[in-house]
Order: C-alpha cells, then sequence, then structure tokens
C-alpha cells in the first residue's frame, strides 16, 4: 500500500487501509498536560465520525497497555457527547501513561522480541488496523519503532504520533499541543504572584521556577505579560542563553541592577538552570555545604539571602503548571482536538511513521494548518528556544517573541462547574 | 454622639455623624487575597452613593499611610463603573499593605504620642470623618485602639474593621472574606493535582502544604472535593487535630494504610503542622542532620521516601492561595463588596469601634446576614477549626464540614480577559 505523504484529507472518501471494518487504538504517554485528553476526544470523534472505523480502544497506560493487551473499549466510555466535552476539559491522561521506552527490534533478544510479539497479539485480538501515539520526544521514538518492525515483519498497522509536551521542545511543528494551555497558566498566575509581591513597602525579590528542562519555551512565554503593560517579570533565564554554564556573580549583579529600579524584583527561572558553582545538583551538599534536593529557585532564593539581605522568596509552579484545566487556552484544547482528528485522517489515507505537526501560516490573523512529518525527523529530538529571541545580556526575551506566544494563549476553554468545583471526567469511577 | 450597636442600616437615611459633608478613608492590611479589593470597591461604591461624604482617600500601605500621610483620592482613581469592576477582581491590595502593629497609646512615651498624633493630623488635614480598616486579627487590635484613643481625645472618628483574612481565624463571623476563594483555589488545583498524580501504573504519595499556621480551615476544606465523589485526599492534617505533637510513627502508619487502598495516595497538610521529631523548624539541622528551611510538606516527603522508597512529591501552594484571582469565589467576591458597603453603612448610622461580620442563617439555601460586633470581641483571637468536624483518627474531616464550606466556593468570579491575561487594575500605572 502506497504512503501518502499528505495527512491534509478533509473528508474520509479514501479508504485505503482496508475495505472492511476495522479497529483501532490510541494511547497517552509521557507527562500530564492540560490538552492531551482534548487529543483522545479528537480522536475518538473523527474515528467515530469514520464509517470505516468500527471500534476504539484506549490503551491503558501508553504502550504498556499494547504490550499487556489492556485496552478499554472507548465507545462505551464516552457515551455522549457531555461526556466527550467533559473529558476535553479534564486534565492528565484518562487512560494513564507511563515513561516506557521500546527497544530496538531485535530478533536476537527474547525479550524486546516478546515486546513486540505482544504488541501483535495486541493488534490482532483487537482488530487494530491504527494506532495512534499522544506524546512527546521519547513517545515518537516509539512510534517510529513500531513503524519500522510493523512493515519490516509485513503487517500493516498504521502507526501515527500525536504530539504533545508543556515543553514545546519537538521539532518540525510550530508548537505542541499543551504548550499553549501551560503558558496561559504561568502567565496567568505570574501576574498574581506579581501582585502578590508587591504589597509591602519593602524590597523583596521573587523567584518563579518553570518547567522545561533543556528549552526555556515555558519560562520565556512569561514575557507576554509586557503585551498588557506589565514590565515584570524583570528578569527571564532559560537554558539557551547559557550553553557555557550560568554564573553566580552576573546573576546577583543582574539582580542588583533591577534592584535599585523595582522594589519587587520578579525572576522567571527554568527548572534546567544550573548555576555553575552548584557542584551536586540535587543531590548531597553544594559548594556552601547546604543539603540540597531543592530546585534551582530555591539555590537562587539562598543566594540572594545571603548577597541582599532584603525579604526573598522563590516559588515552584510545580505539577499545577502542566495540569491546570481550569485556565486552559482554548485555542490550545480546540488544536488539541483537531490535530487528534486529523492524525485519524492521516492513518485512514494510507500513511504511517508519521508525526502530525502544527504549521503556522500567520501570527496576526492567526492562521494554522495540520500537516504531517516523517515521524523519524522528530523522534528523540529537541527544539530549542531560539537564541534570536533572548536579549544580548541573556536576562530577558526580545519583543519579537510575543508574536509567536500570543496567539496559543488565547481564549478561555472554561470548565464546566458543580458545587463551585470543575467537573473531570474519570474512567473507573 | 450614641453609638448605634446595630449596623443593619439598609439606606443613608440616618446621618449621624455630621450636618456637613465629610470625608472617609480606607486602608488594606495583612497578607493579600482574592477579595481584599473586592471590599474596597464596596467601600467606594457604598461612600459614592452616600449624599453625606464627599471624598475617599486610599490609605498607602495600610495605617503606615495615616501615619505618614500618604493618602491616595480614590475618586480620581476609580474613575468608572469599569474600574470598580476590574478592582473587585484583581488580587492583592491595590493600595498595598503592612504588617504594622499600632503600640498602645501611652502619653508617656514620645514615640506612640507622635504617631497617634499624625494620624490625627492626616484626619484633620484631609476631613476624614471615618476609617475603615481592612484585615485580619491584628489589624483589628489597630481598630481597636485607634477607636479607643479618638475616643478618649474626645475626636469623632468612626473607626470600622471589615475582616480579611485566607485562613479564616476571625471570631465572631460566620467566615471572613478572602477565604472562599482561597478554599475554590486549593480545591480546584488539588483536584487537578490528583488527576495529575494517577497517571504512571507506580505507588506514588503526592503532600500537598496549604497555608494556615494555627488554623486548619483552608486545609480542611480540602474535603470538598468528596461531594464530587472525588476521595481523595486521602489524608487530611490540620494543626487542631494535634495539641499534643504530630507523631510521625502514627503519621507514617497513616500513608501505609492508605498504600493498601490506593495507588497514588494524596495527603493535605496545613503548614503549622509540626512534627515533634523536627527539632529546628525552618532553621539550622533537624534530628536527621538534614539543613532544612522547607515547608513541613518538604519534610514529610523525605521521611516518606525514607520509610516507603516509592515516588514522592511535595507541592507548596505557596501565595498563589491567597491571591487567585482567576479562580475567585463569586460568592466571596460578592459578599466581600457587601461587607465593605455596609461597613460605610454602619459607620454612618454612628458606629464606631465596630468589626462588621456574617451571620449564616442557613446553608441550603444560603443566607447570610451582615451584622457587626465590638472589635474588642475579634482584635487578637483566633477562631480554630472546631474538634467537631475533625474525625477520631485525626485524618480526616466529617462530612458535616462540608455543608459550611460548599456554599463559600461557590459561583465563578470570571476575570477580563486581555490577549489571553487576565486584566488587573493597577493603581500607578
Amino acid at each position: 500500500m502506497a504512503e501518502n505523504n499528505s495527512s491534509e484529507v478533509g473528508v474520509f472518501d479514501n479508504y485505503m487501509i482496508s475495505d472492511s471494518k476495522f479497529n483501532i487504538a490510541v494511547a497517552q504517554s509521557g507527562g500530564p498536560t492540560a490538552a492531551i485528553n482534548a487529543t483522545l476526544a479528537g480522536v475518538f470523534r473523527a474515528a467515530s465520525a469514520c464509517p470505516q472505523i468500527d471500534r476504539v480502544y484506549g490503551s491503558i497506560n501508553g504502550i504498556e497497555g499494547m504490550i499487556g493487551g489492556e485496552l478499554a473499549p472507548l465507545d462505551s466510555i464516552l457515551t455522549s457527547e457531555e461526556d466527550i466535552e467533559l473529558l476535553k476539559k479534564t486534565p492528565s491522561t484518562v487512560l494513564g501513561s507511563c515513561r516506557y521506552k521500546l527497544a530496538e527490534y531485535d530478533p536476537n533478544d527474547s525479550v524486546t522480541e516478546s515486546e513486540y510479539m505482544n504488541i501483535l497479539n495486541t493488534f490482532e485480538e483487537y482488530g487494530i488496523k491504527a494506532f495512534f501515539y499522544i506524546g512527546g520526544n521519547d513517545s515518537m521514538d516509539t512510534v517510529m519503532k513500531l513503524d519500522r518492525y510493523c512493515k519490516a515483519v509485513g503487517r500493516d498497522v498504521k502507526i501515527i504520533g500525536i504530539p504533545k509536551t508543556i515543553d514545546n521542545d519537538l521539532p518540525c511543528t510550530d508548537h505542541t499541543p499543551g504548550f499553549g494551555s501551560a503558558a496561559k497558566y504561568v502567565a496567568t498566575t505570574l501576574q498574581e504572584i506579581i501582585r502578590d509581591s508587591r504589597v509591602y513597602s519593602i524590597q523583596s525579590i521573587t523567584i518563579v521556577e518553570i518547567m522545561g528542562r533543556n528549552a526555556g519555551w515555558l519560562t520565556a512565554s512569561s514575557s507576554v505579560l509586557r503585551v498588557n503593560g506589565e514590565p515584570a517579570p524583570h528578569l527571564i533565564y532559560v537554558p539557551e542563553a547559557f550553553p557555557d554554564g550560568f554564573d553566580m556573580e552576573h546573576f546577583l549583579d543582574d539582580v542588583a541592577h533591577m534592584m535599585k529600579r523595582y522594589r519587587a524584583v520578579i525572576i522567571a527561572v527554568s527548572e534546567g538552570i544550573v548555576p555553575t558553582d552548584r557542584q551536586y545538583v540535587k543531590t548531597g551538599a553544594d559548594a556552601f555545604g547546604h543539603t540540597d534536593n531543592s530546585g534551582v529557585a530555591k539555590y537562587l532564593e539562598r543566594r540572594c539571602s545571603e548577597r541582599f539581605g532584603c525579604k526573598v522568596r522563590s516559588i515552584e509552579l510545580n505539577v499545577m503548571q502542566r495540569c491546570s484545566s481550569h485556565i486552559a487556552s482554548l485555542t490550545d484544547i480546540n488544536e488539541s482536538e483537531s490535530i487528534g482528528a486529523e492524525a485519524v485522517k492521516c492513518a485512514v489515507s494510507g500513511c504511517s511513521g508519521r508525526m502530525m505537526t502544527f504549521r503556522r501560516i500567520s501570527s496576526e490573523p492567526y492562521r494554522i494548518e495540520i500537516t504531517s512529518v516523517d515521524v523519524s525527523e522528530a523522534a528523540n529530538k529537541e527544539k530549542f528556544f531560539p537564541a534570536g529571541w533572548i536579549c544580548d545580556n541573556k536576562c530577558d526575551i526580545t519583543p519579537d517573541a510575543l508574536n509567536y506566544f500570543l496567539p496559543l494563549i488565547r481564549g478561555e476553554a472554561m470548565p464546566e462547574f458543580r458545587n463551585g468545583i470543575p467537573v473531570h471526567f474519570r474512567l473507573n469511577q
């Protein structure tokens, strides 16, 4: 069967996979986001609308469910439009997730051999002709390996990757589903922290740690507050700015400089920033004898306290930044659903071994199209925050980045509330 | 002028303060909340509607502004209904705050003498005949002292306290403005953390630290999730349950018990919990040699890691729980405005030295009335979470408490958004 490299199929008029009805499976992988269930909803809705697709199975805990044969019949679980709408606004992965990395297929290694065989058996047992894997870099590696294996053994199952990560670090796509909602949470929460930090008539420093070990996209996105006239955060540090290490003296000079201008200095810092004088990160004692299993913000807090003696506070946005559906971006939720739907069309049109992508046509007005690339172009690769959007002083983001970020956080995907609390869709309750 | 002990004045038909027009001042004190600006809006709106009141001044940084004569003319700042609506949904204190404790008046102490004289001068200079202080226990102490002083020196300025604290620990009032919004944030965020914690097929423990040094109201309020069928948090620890100390072995037994029932155990803990084996809280090294300036959740995380060896995560909700206007309770915001308005009526009717209060008439349907008490009944006193609402096992809250909590978190005070970010009212920009 020929590969069709275009996924831009608008209608299900071209059933290349099979002449008879078939089933599909979908799984979620990696860290939670506020939008990964919206992508699941997109896959489910598109599959339900496709006359060739019969049943839709959800694999429990990512690829682990495919290996262990643990699948949930989604058509028996998502029984109404209300269920699907609720699912779209439920954070984290309703099917569970995993960090499982599929080994490269090796017929001489009985363990990997049996893993792949188990997956094939699950395909066979459940009549699955297409498998959709929603995840990040590692998950795209799984998509790539599984697609190669299916092709090698002549098994016609379409394997499609759908991107997902708040880190926004997948290549080939303008941005990743889940990023916009995380960025909206970060901007909203940072602005509230800024208000909170300014109440007293004393000098203070507030350091906010934001997720992103290697890529600073989410931290950099905090600069969107400028568009509404908010000068803070006054200092923004992304890992990409410090290929030669994060110098503490330079940092303390930056802070001292801002303290002359602002009574309450606000600093946004990527969790991936590693101060050069911090010898034992997150284990053992650092150069100053501190026992330390905390994040970089707590470390910078101590150093600022020692240097400036003023009120210093560190705040970790922690898992809240990846699962705060109550302040999700409507743009993100809708796009996440659409890319799931397009993935189904991509598979039905005969593609396999592809990762779905967003291509930005314009920022103002904001327009994107959904396409796909060979998954090998994205698997195990990272897309870093552009050097051109980092100011020369290494502690701020250029205004150019705003045009990129702003469309992604627009619109509010308000949850449904019951008893004053957002309602979540739950699989087993 | 006679004191009128009832503040339930519905109309401005009884101008007892003065026959000519006069000015008022209002100040905000203590820790920020999502609702303290709504109370300011209530004072401003009611004063603007009162024919006897001319100008409304905002004292900058609480009582410090009255001592230093730093007042902002609010009628020049809040110039439209849009401004006031924006103010209501802006977190933290737009006028700034303070932790300043007014000393008892002592004519033989030149420092306190001059402080009180400065306040009188500010009253005189700005033609202020009523002063409204929005704050917690300490602020009510200031109200009490200032009222006594004015009466002692025969100065006819009405001094009224308006409660505010996310801790909900002020006596004489059913609840405090700001608490409902904090509780709504805690419930919403905890539920998202619960979703996030369950994604992997491994045993895990998540410990969430919630504000409240002596009073466990906010931590206890996390039990509201039960009403929507969510069993977590599985363990809830409030300081009031441990008058004889928080025993670590007992805690670890509680956790072990829950680990048998739940793969992802969720624990809500008040910041005020002090484990008995933690000898040097927040300073120096603890009994286990850890250098430690972190909160109780981080300490419990380490102890659980040592005991159980599974994935353990601690999360501090930090300042976000007191300033998250984007998920504020509509009930709280509206009540906070109303109690500000009633405070104006209370002063105009001739009262002074009063703290405004909520009296709950019924929970279902929820009905309250706004009254007032002599401020000495509330100043410097704390209201603790009732022992009768703590389960015998000391690690859970009884269902009875739900009827108390639920009405306070109902309704959503959605902010206005611009560029995908909530719009805040800002005084100096």
